[in-house]
């Protein structure tokens, strides 16, 4: 990754300049929260300040417009959080937010307070509410992407993503230490309903010996086929990654179907929740200071509202409006490599 | 704590001295694997010796012995084990050794390769068999608790369970960041089917609202009005940790009586076989180097079948026979300590 | 470790009873930060307010009792400081305290508050001024101790002590695994000027050649020879662990000395203020919120000023004049067990 | 980062194909041990077994080269050390093998065992041997690219560096715990002789005020003054971080000119060898799998000596002769980052 100046993707000469450096802005969080979120809001607030720019927070994500809930933030009300997981600011469902009638109260209690300019940090849900919300009433809104499953388009990473597998490949890296010692079959049901991005890169960094995610059909004969081929070159335990959710089935239903083809017991660990939480690593603490000083500069630059992405290392402005339902992708080369390397 | 050198529960004086110092002896781990079994194996093999005695180690927990699998355990054979989760000897079920016929096998076994005592490091499972050994083979066997639920009796500590909680605290902590992000009541279930150590200790550590463990009844709807009582006060998350398991019914049972009479969906996260891994604490491996050195100096001093303990911080020996079955009993203070603190 | 109800060690009926249950009492955090300070704080807060006692925080340690900087502490105050390094109250230098006329502006801005009692937490260093101030004043005053080095009197183990030791060890573990790639000595130099605890525990756990003290002599001869011959029998590596300070000559004398006769270079690593911080150890949260509570209890009943101590498992209170300059003894037989373990 | 198809810098046609694939090939870690290492080996192997390739391993870097110390890996030899930290193959100074007579002997001893090919996986210095070593014998050589200081060029990442960022900031989280307790001035040195990659990342991911790395010059009086008024906009505490080496100075003699003109005492934390050992991140495992993979890939290609490198998240070769000597850029963007975020 170099990491080189921010280049639009867009070109910014055939879209007419609507918005101007605000004196006031705001922050939120929305949806799930994910570790890195605390490390954006303190970049847009120090970033804000050294540009002069007021910024206030929104208190449980869209909520806090709804209801004008709202919070000063200067420089010291940041100190001490780039390293916390969760979000300061809070986060909720959307609720109102979701009705036409809830954004124009939110657009009235903006107006009301000065605010010009929004930094939405959350999902692949805010997203759509964010779109909305700037094309509606004319505000200008920077969306950054933050989301544990990575699901998020416009974007190869979204902040949390890093953490996330981390927490769970050290998880992996427990199991495997019971595994070794004790002859059986784990199978380990990891984040994402619909996207397989930590299952993928889980299972390739835990050293696993098969991936079961959303996006690319297996056949569980061919994975218990593959579990004996393994125990018959010698290895005395097996690890199957698998993403949450009905299109995979879950764990559960990848532990019933090996059981009764082989006969034996798979162990099944959910990680659930752990995988949300915990410090920041070095990787998304730098990927949200860089996006939420990139929003800002968006803003003071008169960008029309976009979604802040990192693409091949470089921070990417893309149309909001234009990012709700684009599709992500997974490497199916990574995929392979997943087996491969497990023979 | 206080070191002290090793003293004896029994009164050696009114014990017949039956075992000299052997030349050769055999160390196994035995059941459910935990962490600092491979800093207890070291100890043996390192203070044996020390004192001239040859270590061999039986391979797959009692099924060494039946199958004769044993491997030669030099000082190097246990360099770089000591951080080492899980059992460089491996386990497993105890199957043949169940019986007295493969018991009977089993000493001959060792007969034949001149073994003339024997180290078991395992949980409450492995020392009725060990017990069983010693008294109808008439070899001597020290046997070195080792068990992530802390549930052997004769010791205040076993080997593993400092850090099974250490690490159940560690994901407790990652779903507090999102637990305060997010309003939620978190259901926390833990290891300890028959008891609620980990639980109990999970729950003083992690500041959490409530536990419920098999030794005591809890009121589920105490546990709902406290609850509600700490949302009134200003919480916006509650943690209630629960021991796994029949007796509490597990974080699922817990969960759907919570639904019923609070009207919210808590999380529920099974932190499963991830608290059996991981590098063992200090203090797991302090306690393995010092009971394994124990169980080697039970040996050569003649000392007859023992279970090594600490209790109060001090070593102790208790005779094997009269181990089985004993009691653990959970601290009621501590029961109550979790309610006052989390006021 | 048996958990039972506070035991005196003093006999309470031959001491007149001075103090009676306060309406009001102040804590505060002295000398070094240790984690699990926070721990302590929360206990005190919370049984306190379960027992009807409000509690004011002193910040900045008795630089906060001097200059009449308090804090209330609600019990929100203290939500979500369990898992914490460092103390929310902060800490400074006893500076104005030492001198009797500090002293003196202290009490007057606790009578003026109407604060009736005192607890603080804190190392040997503030162990003096405590009983000093007790004395002086006639104020109940309870001494929780805290302190990474575990050098107070009166207790077995001093809050923080846990967390430096599993820090530290987790420094070695890492070095380890360069030690093994590449052949070396390592001098790992950890706190404990005065006292060898933490040294003592990382060398035990961390599988150390040897370890280096300020209460026991060392031959640099004898250590060179053992590492001459740990290389003779296959090791590529050696690790030495030496506590900081004059009395062993910290790592870099150790470092030279090794060097003069070996003729080979060792790494030298300084862990330093690293040791220090972090998120508390369940042990240290544990005994955290025992002591606090205990020191609440110590003020409800009565009880003289105090020392509250863990000793062979049990909560201990010991007369706060009578354990200044108490010494704190290093277990022989562990400093042995070091060595024999490395062979 | 998409992960795509291997690319290839060089335009392969205007290549002279001299190689053909390989019954065996050779496989050895050089320099300073990297976490990753052990993955990248596990995946040459692996790759290689599924391709049909034999694979020894040079035991202790060109060493084993020059006196023929290999070691058979298959499948079996690379199992459950994904996840370690070292290199099991082991390292050494390239001593003999920096000669022509050293690389001569090599040579025939690679021929001797039939090895037509050879992975290389190390650092820096390591590079200009293997591209004499490929010049030299004609021998096809894939260099892999670890080192925890970032310093190779050709790539973006190199294998370990983000293990080791992780690491340090770690310690910087803690570091903070105790900043925030007490009124200080840290200076923490962080590896990275020649380039300030580690110490950029860990800066802006630690919240650290400053940052002084080789590749800059600082001014120190600015620095203090920076420091200064920090502390007068309410900052108790200040982190400076700095990269070791004559090219800073390192942190005493930035502590040394701090103290001269704040007249404060900073305390000053060097981490040394910690940053080098640890269980590798989920990052540094998947660019050492894929790194693994595309070497053997591009062995079996026949593809002419190469560096491999990822490249805004795609795996490139470059022609091994051209990157010896190729200068690594910081990013001057993010240097400013740490000054305005630190604001």
């Amino acid at each position: 990754m170099e990491h080189e100046s921010p280049h639009r993707e867009v070109d910014a000469a055939s879209q007419p300049r609507r918005y101007t450096k605000p004196r006031r802005i705001a922050v939120l969080t929305a949806g799930g929260d994910a570790p890195g979120m605390n490390a954006a809001i303190r970049a847009v607030v120090r970033i804000g300040a050294a540009a002069g720019i007021e910024v206030l927070g929104s208190l449980r994500g869209f909520e806090g417009l709804v209801y004008g809930n709202f919070k000063d933030l200067g420089g010291r009300a940041v100190a001490n959080i780039i390293q916390r997981g969760g979000t300061v600011l809070e986060t909720s469902r959307a609720g109102e937010f979701r009705t036409a009638a809830g954004r124009a109260r939110a657009a009235e209690n903006l107006r009301y307070r000065g605010v010009e300019a929004l930094v939405v940090i959350g999902g692949d849900g805010a997203l759509q509410g964010s779109a909305a919300f700037a094309d509606e009433i004319g505000i200008n809104v920077m969306f950054v992407p933050a989301s544990i499953d990575n699901d998020v388009p416009g974007t190869d990473y979204a902040i949390g993503f890093d953490t996330a597998v981390n927490t769970a490949l050290q998880a992996i890296d427990r199991i495997r230490d019971t595994a070794f010692a004790y002859e059986r079959v784990f199978i380990v049901e990891v984040m994402g309903r619909d996207s397989g991005f930590i299952a993928l890169e889980v299972a390739l960094g835990g050293g696993a010996e098969a991936v079961v995610v959303p996006e690319f059909d297996i056949n569980v004969d061919d994975l218990c086929v593959r579990i004996e081929q393994s125990q018959l070159r010698g290895k005395r335990s097996s690890i199957i990654v698998v993403s949450e959710g009905p299109r995979t089935g879950g764990a559960l239903a990848i532990a019933g179907a090996v059981k009764q083809r082989l006969g034996v017991e798979p162990r099944v660990v959910v990680l659930g929740h752990i995988q949300r939480g915990g410090a920041p690593t070095a990787r998304d603490r730098l990927l949200a200071s860089r996006m939420g000083a990139a929003a800002v500069q968006g803003i003071t630059d008169g960008h029309p509202p976009a979604l802040i992405g990192e693409k091949r290392g470089q921070i990417v402005y893309s149309p909001l409006g234009e990012m709700v339902g684009e599709p992500r992708r997974l490497d199916p080369d990574l995929f392979k490599l997943v087996e491969v390397l497990a023979t």
